[in-house]
């Protein structure tokens, strides 16, 4: 079998970047700094008609001046010098381009005569390339980022093939802000060459992918897809946003890729025999894919319920009913064992309510603890994660006149988040968290989404993730 | 007709707190500190059985020795001393009190009891009381706050009254973020005596409250609120989140307030008679509700998109198709005008697609323009607001070698901001945005929230949101 176009794409020892230059604000140059700043370990050649160096870089008027056949080329120019570059680059034996420039079959029907002849001209070089029409690909753990914003997080588990390329690369202040990091993320635009199939092929081998999201406006290879998800998502869990399925969704995609989108009922099939989860919106599509990424399958629908909040217990008791998991009464046994750690004004029949409090070590540890190794439930949703925020927010308040004790509350909140993390680990069960601080402000949202347990922004964005854990038949 | 009890609470001239002491990590502390430090104009007394000063403020040891009576008494002292606290509030002519404790029929038999002594006491007194069990009230316009977290956002125009203290106080940070400011927030607790039934009636005559939003866990007056619901949604969108109507929604609601909670369909009937939206989650609860008290009514329909992203605009388009919202193509009259501002790999039939690209007065300002003008569409949802981040985020990715035009972005952003503010005030039809940077990140973020325009995290809790304007019979 040939080796997936998409490995040496994701993977190159070497870049030419087509189309950047002096001027800082044009797609083609944030690309080039993207790369070269971006800490990407290989040569990167800025191609230019008519300057010597680029960006500081020495660049080559053409692809047959480069110093080396490289293993990927960056095309961000005008749409009528597209098949000149793609010439030069087969004469010049280099196998694998990105087209970022648009205008082609989502244009109009000279678009797509022009795509046509990109497509021909490949297929004579041997050349396999992404889009025309997209963004390009980030992979945080080479590291390589040939899009437009810069890849701050951490890297990680969660891939993405994605028709938009904003859900690619103008999404990650969202995701930083989230803790989630991707293991890859391939932007394929017009799919004129690479498709989504060949990502799902790639991605089920790559070793750094642990779940899979798909942004879709079109499957274009019906037959291929179905036997290709349904192969993968056996390997890893696919999570799918499908935006085609309605009028003014459909009519968007085809202005956006060119695409011939479906109606829902076609694409609930496909999902349904292929294993995928269909998520209902961005949002969710991330969630998802981030919780599948870095948590064990919940074996039951037993859910453990922990917070210092009546309001967001009652708000996830009432969230896990709607999406099919229980919420068990703990056993007489367990309930007397939990009395001794929360209040009397709380309740720990499940949900554990300790109320307000300052004891964060039975809030985020022993009852988490004791609670998932009881093997009365088959996953944790706890509420209200953080502490020092709220520390720091009222010495704000006092100015001077009162002190809190900041910096002891974040020393104290990050050895017990390391408990709570342990004690997942050692139970083999799920954990998911929602607060309503993020990791900008407390630290111990951060330290916790880091260690893979997801911490999301209201209780029911918790319950939804939680939810697709616990699909059927996920290990 | 007697002055609404929460008159008084929501706008007092002097408060008592019973519970504060020099201890800083209990409730009673915070909320004193809250209160005193947090701006509230009138004279605040702490009342403390041993002490001469609490947080360096003259102590009193009970009410009787206050030196007024004054309009609020705050208590949070252990569950068994408030029946003598509320007969010392008696005693001392004080007619108004927040009981923050808890333990009463939330937890047992004997709960309930000393609830029924309370109220009791209360009666005899002609003392009118919120909770107990609850976390107080806010009122950023005084500015007032007796609850936990400090309120460091702007005052705002959508309310909350809430079985819940945590979607109270401890949401502020979240609400911070989302440039969500309250106008007034009870929390209601078990309900004792001031009822959310109450709550709307104050609420429909408070001036600086445009929407109100509910988080309810029971409605205890079924017909009253019947009778009282109807009347004020006329008046005022009323956005609610039930969560008593499954199994495990109801028995947690019981832990917590108390509550015996009713189904599902008893619920919708009583949402659908009084006209108000029932919200599906927290998230769209109180998304909906600042929308509602910061736009006009949509009065049709016919949505536009505008963004530089194929992705959100397939995403709006689909999800407003989804909502019920219609995404009609433009006339081609409207369609030629826009094609002057829209480059030639975009798209101007709806949505329209700038694509990317620098000319960022179009895309936020005369686009806007132009489409709010046209009376083709009857509202406004624009992705992708902002800018100077991505510009800071590329200079810190460059050290040095590259320089960005931060603050000429910056100082253009705000200048375009502030045309598509008028645009939408000229049209008087709806805008909502979204975008995947926030306030903290974005400065024009911050300034379109500020003005009343909402701007969400993800394009489809912008749609959400639009339908809410939609909802039939909105002025």
């Amino acid at each position: 079998m040939s080796e997936n176009p998409l490995l040496r794409i994701l993977h190159p020892r070497s870049i030419a970047v087509f189309g950047a230059s002096e001027k800082i604000t044009t797609m083609g140059t944030y690309q080039l700094i993207n790369i070269f700043q971006g800490g990407f370990p290989g040569n990167v050649y800025p191609v230019h008609p008519k300057k010597d160096t680029v960006q500081g870089l020495k660049a080559y008027a053409r692809a047959q001046d480069l110093p080396e056949a490289v293993d990927l080329a960056l095309i961000t120019v005008p749409t009528r010098a597209v098949p000149g570059v793609m010439r030069d680059l087969g004469e010049r034996g280099i196998k694998r381009a990105i087209i970022i420039s648009g205008g082609f079959k989502e244009i109009n029907e000279d678009g797509r005569r022009l795509e046509m002849e990109v497509v021909e001209i490949a297929r004579r070089f041997g050349i396999r390339f992404l889009g025309p029409n997209c963004i390009g690909v980030i992979n945080p753990h080479l590291p390589l980022n040939t899009a437009m914003y810069h890849y701050f997080q951490r890297p990680g588990h969660m891939a993405l093939a994605s028709h938009s390329g904003t859900y690619v690369t103008q999404v990650l202040p969202y995701l930083q802000k989230r803790g989630m990091g991707y293991s890859r993320s391939i932007s394929l635009g017009n799919e004129a060459d690479i498709d989504v199939v060949t990502a799902l092929d790639y991605l089920a081998d790559d070793d750094d992918t642990r779940a899979i999201a798909l942004y879709l406006e079109v499957i274009r290879r019906g037959s291929e897809f179905l036997r290709t998800a349904r192969r993968v998502s056996r390997i890893k869990p696919i999570v799918a946003l499908y935006v085609g399925g309605t009028e003014a969704g459909s009519r968007s995609a085809a202005s956006h890729t060119g695409a011939m989108a479906g109606s829902d009922e076609i694409y609930n099939g496909v999902f349904a025999q292929t294993g995928i989860l269909r998520a209902p919106d961005v949002q969710s599509l991330y969630n998802w894919a981030f919780c599948l990424s870095e948590q064990p399958g919940a074996p039951g629908p037993r859910m453990a319920i922990i917070t210092h909040s009546g309001g967001p217990a009652t708000s996830l008791a009432d969230a896990c009913n709607r999406h099919g998991l229980d919420v068990p009464e703990f056993s007489q046994d367990l309930q007397n064992r939990l009395k001794e750690l929360v209040p009397a004004t709380g309740s720990s029949r499940n949900p554990v309510d300790v109320t307000f409090g300052v004891n964060m070590k039975a809030l985020f540890w022993d009852i988490p603890e004791a609670v998932l190794a009881s093997g009365e439930v088959d996953g944790l949703i706890l509420h209200g994660v953080g502490g020092e925020a709220y520390f720091r927010d009222m010495e704000r308040v006092a100015k001077g006149k009162v002190h809190f004790p900041v910096d002891k509350m974040a020393q104290f909140m990050s050895h017990i988040c390391k408990g709570l993390y342990q004690a997942s680990q050692s139970a083999r069960k799920p954990v998911v968290c929602s607060a309503f601080s993020d990791r900008t402000e407390d630290p111990v949202i951060a330290e916790l989404q880091d260690l893979g347990i997801p911490c999301f922004d209201t209780p029911e964005q918790a319950v939804s993730a939680m939810a697709a854990l616990r699909r059927p038949g996920r290990k």
